[in-house]
């Protein structure tokens, strides 16, 4: 069956299988200190025009933010979000199993606003008792993010600015960092990414890579004997060779952003398609996921056809789906697509 | 000056002090395993109508809400609360720290309702997604509120209810619970909280104790080796005689009841001061905290005349101030009261 | 029954009582920011020699020694300890509790050796894998120790030099300080550990109080927004007065250090009285706890007529027994125990 | 340079990167809900002759302890390992981090002793103050452990039936599981671990695979809703295939047990050649690392000609280095290394 199931359903770019092959048998220092992550790292440092930054090559997506807020933040301290980012909502409590409270703002189609992080970070600091609260130690958003919207250059620079205000890092989850940059009416470009943030992560996982992810401190900064850390949070890979050989691939020739583009690409001609077919958008994006608003009936036809997400029951009668395109998705998949809609 | 600043403002009821003192020099085993904590939790389940009940005395509230969720809890479960419960909001992440994440609900005057707990669980478990988000393990409220609001018999049944369809326990933290039990108004009585609760705590800090909260099981179902969490806690007093004589004191001739009655006919005697001078309520509760609303220039000059606690600042000219009458309070104190309000 | 049990048997000193009840009725802030605590913490700052030392009530041991542990170190760091030290051996796993590792060196009769405290480290440091283990964090003892032992002014100074070479902060668990400080033969003063140690804790619940422990950082250095820390493992008690009353009345007129030294004068009686009827010493000791080794059947007999401590079984015919002398032991104590031996 | 430093210094196995290859472009469902995981797990089950055996593919050894012991044990439990055992000397802490004490046992060339183990149980519960100790939740031991030596069938059946007796879940960490296995001295099979242990990692990033370990539980008995905990620790790989492809590969015509008999085939060599040469052993051992004694000039000089393990200084004259072999050892690396002992 056809799948816009995720961007995670199909293995690797053939590229990062060869760069896998070709380095299989070279013998290589453990834990990351091999020549492949060091190549990856140079690559992306040139990539986000950061020579200082410091980078770390992490398994996942929960894994790197778990390590990242626990790195960074005193035991006081929580990390704010929006309501829906995914460390408020889809990681099994991974933050607070760290110790930390994921403290949320409103989602705003999944960002939050300025605003609204400034307020809070007034009202707390305000309040006789902040000592008896959690202290916000950490700003937290994804881009893109859960729903696949994007913020403007103006947006992050705003969150930036009350960040910078209060002393509180930035900290960016790109889990599918890749489909945001190549989308096509953004003005937010990598090197924004790597000047606003003080640590985000390039997402391998949902980008092309079998597994894996590059924590980045742009500007260094990296928390002091964050091995031991890694270590502690069961993220240090023996074999760190297999995670520097995916993204020495991906950051050579453009390649992630390139994979990133064809899915971009194969969005906006399934927004088109569903478009001429009449479907209601939930929530229409200028990413790889797209909403759709079914009636249960449709949604059940369909899913015999093609498997998607079930997102959410709006109401007693309908269903929201999400349609997913990825590195890999192919004209063939859409024309599939188009036979049973 | 007069002070309505909170009900932990003096020291404790003079019964509570004479039983120290006459059982003070007598040789008791350490840990809680002594003759006052015997003695007191015999008379805590001759009040509460259950014999079989398991007490265990601890020393403050946020320990007692750590201690119990942490003993209850599953590492991958969390707590649903109100989120303005105290657990949610002001305990400096004390339920994070052991690892659980609050899962919050919306909040009316302080209380959680039936409908929206279980429209939540329904949707956790109909979310195909649910083993990547945090279990919920139990649902916590407090009762009073920290609004001083009520849960009627009916709202109570009715969450429990919800709780046992769903087999999750129900816990009541009772810091305040004298002043909700004695309440004009009220038709829950401490019988009901036992027989709807799987745990709660019956306050002492905030009613009349020097310090000391009772954690009861009703129907028994302590967590097995309760000494070892209570202890990895820092929650286990060598010397627990001091909760014990205390409680002994407080649930000797219903001294609890009586002290609890005082703070709410003073309250009763407050609201009605402050109607006949004119002020304002943000919030009129049938316990013992009262929620003024008062511009900012009132409530400036009469902080120079009386304590009292600034709650928010609703908007740019007002502020919500709040007036407390404890077990201790006096005639007295409402004279000197009514002479600056 | 006489009971030679243990230092925590009785309640308080009848000064400590009437302290609390002197000031029950005066209203005071809460959490600590009372004229009590203030006072108090005057008063053992000039104890001390610290005019600049910052000082926090907390209510029992374990709970000290995890709240000042999780708060002077880092998630990668754990605390170096004697493997008999309280940390390491009976506090149910509260630093663990906290993410932190107990890390052991090897007890003699309770203390840690220098010379060994500094092979630990260099070897830490000379291994080349050290990332993957735990870092020293903190170096941890007790004075007295457990087994009722006591550190030599040149020891501690021996071990303070290991600290300051590597800067690890020394933290001096003083649960019965006073018995220490008052022991005959002692060369080590409160200033002397004011000034040797980072951190350490004066114990009240042993040493006179109903519970209680003052926290001292000896030149400040108090981790920032500790208060929240506190908070966060529940310690955070509504009335702290509580504590500052009982802290105020040890140290008036040198309480503390007279009630210590009638615990030594009873002490030394004890073991005279011991020795003149043959009793076999297991560790005989400068401070308020003797150990001896009896035969099963004679530890039964006398386990009949006086409670005492069964400490360990060292082989299938002996047992080890501790008895305790405290700050409330009188003569009428030691004379009926000479009527039993 | 030739290289004998661990197992884990060169990628995979050929077929294990084909079967990565000729499964990637397949759409499969995430998290280890695919075909692949179920096909590995299937053949994993005829491996240990366990039909009803329960398995989860984990990435790394590390983090499979901890989501092991902390899925299994209470919060007040520790897991009793040898002082050397992985657990308690390099993972940075992990098992604290999660909360748990790691209790340790005196190590025999890495092993723990069944009669050591009951009597530290023994004298646990033969404590009066048990309750303010971490109570003894799992038996952790490696096989082959640490120092390459391994367990009899008889020293394995004696630990189990200690275990047995007190309800312990002894579980075995098996990061080297298939060198101890093809061992030519030892009567252990995989069978016996599967009989004998309620819950072992069959380990595949040292032998064979680029990242991976299967965790069995052979009886079943996995923990309740153990994809949270997983998702909890950050242990849950989106592209789950990734592991169920490599261990379908390892698990396919013996590939796991021939490559591992390789590393004990090259490592016999190594042995021979060693003696042959006249170099002291350290420990020389059944599986594939040996332990060398050399003085530190000769360790120096070879340092220049072969990348090995420095091991230990056990005085100031001499070093104790470690040579691996592994799956992937050929004739020509031994030949290699001949050429300059």
């Amino acid at each position: 069956m056809i799948s816009f199931e995720n961007d995670y359903n199909v293995g690797t770019h053939p590229a990062v299988l060869r760069r896998l092959e070709e380095t299989n048998l070279a013998p290589q220092p453990g834990y990351g200190e091999d020549d492949l992550c060091r190549l990856a790292a140079e690559k992306i440092r040139a990539a986000i025009g950061c020579p200082a930054a410091e980078i770390r090559f992490l398994v996942g997506g929960t894994q790197t933010n778990q390590i990242a807020i626990a790195g960074l933040l005193k035991s006081y301290e929580g990390v704010l979000a929006a309501e829906t980012g995914h460390v408020a909502a889809h990681e099994a409590g991974a933050i607070e199993h760290s110790g930390h409270k994921v403290l949320t703002l409103p989602s705003h189609e999944g960002r939050i606003e300025a605003a609204e992080l400034r307020a809070w970070i007034e009202r707390f600091y305000g309040d006789a008792a902040h000592e008896h609260m959690v202290f916000p130690g950490m700003v937290y958003l994804s881009h893109p993010t859960e729903y696949g919207t994007l913020y403007s250059l103006g947006q992050l620079e705003a969150i930036a600015a009350v960040c910078w205000d209060y002393r509180i890092p930035l900290y960016l989850d790109g889990a599918r960092l890749g489909y945001g940059l190549m989308s096509r009416g953004t003005d937010l470009t990598l090197e924004d990414v790597a000047r606003l943030c003080d640590v985000f992560y390039i997402g391998g996982t949902k980008v092309g890579a079998l597994c894996g992810e590059a924590l980045v401190f742009p500007r260094g900064g990296m928390p002091e004997h964050f091995t031991a850390v890694v270590k502690q949070h069961g993220g240090l890979l023996a074999k760190g060779r297999v995670l520097g050989a995916q993204f020495d691939a991906l950051f050579t020739n453009r390649l992630y952003f390139e994979i990133s583009a064809n899915a971009i690409d194969k969005a906006e001609k399934l927004k088109k398609l569903l478009h001429e077919r009449g479907y209601a958008f939930f929530l229409e994006t200028p990413t790889n996921q797209q909403f759709l608003l079914l009636d249960d009936a449709r949604a059940a036809a369909l899913a015999k056809r093609v498997r998607f997400s079930f997102w959410e029951k709006p109401d007693a009668e309908h269903t929201v789906v999400r349609l997913c395109t990825s590195w890999a998705t192919t004209d063939e998949d859409l024309a599939a697509l188009a036979e049973v809609l």
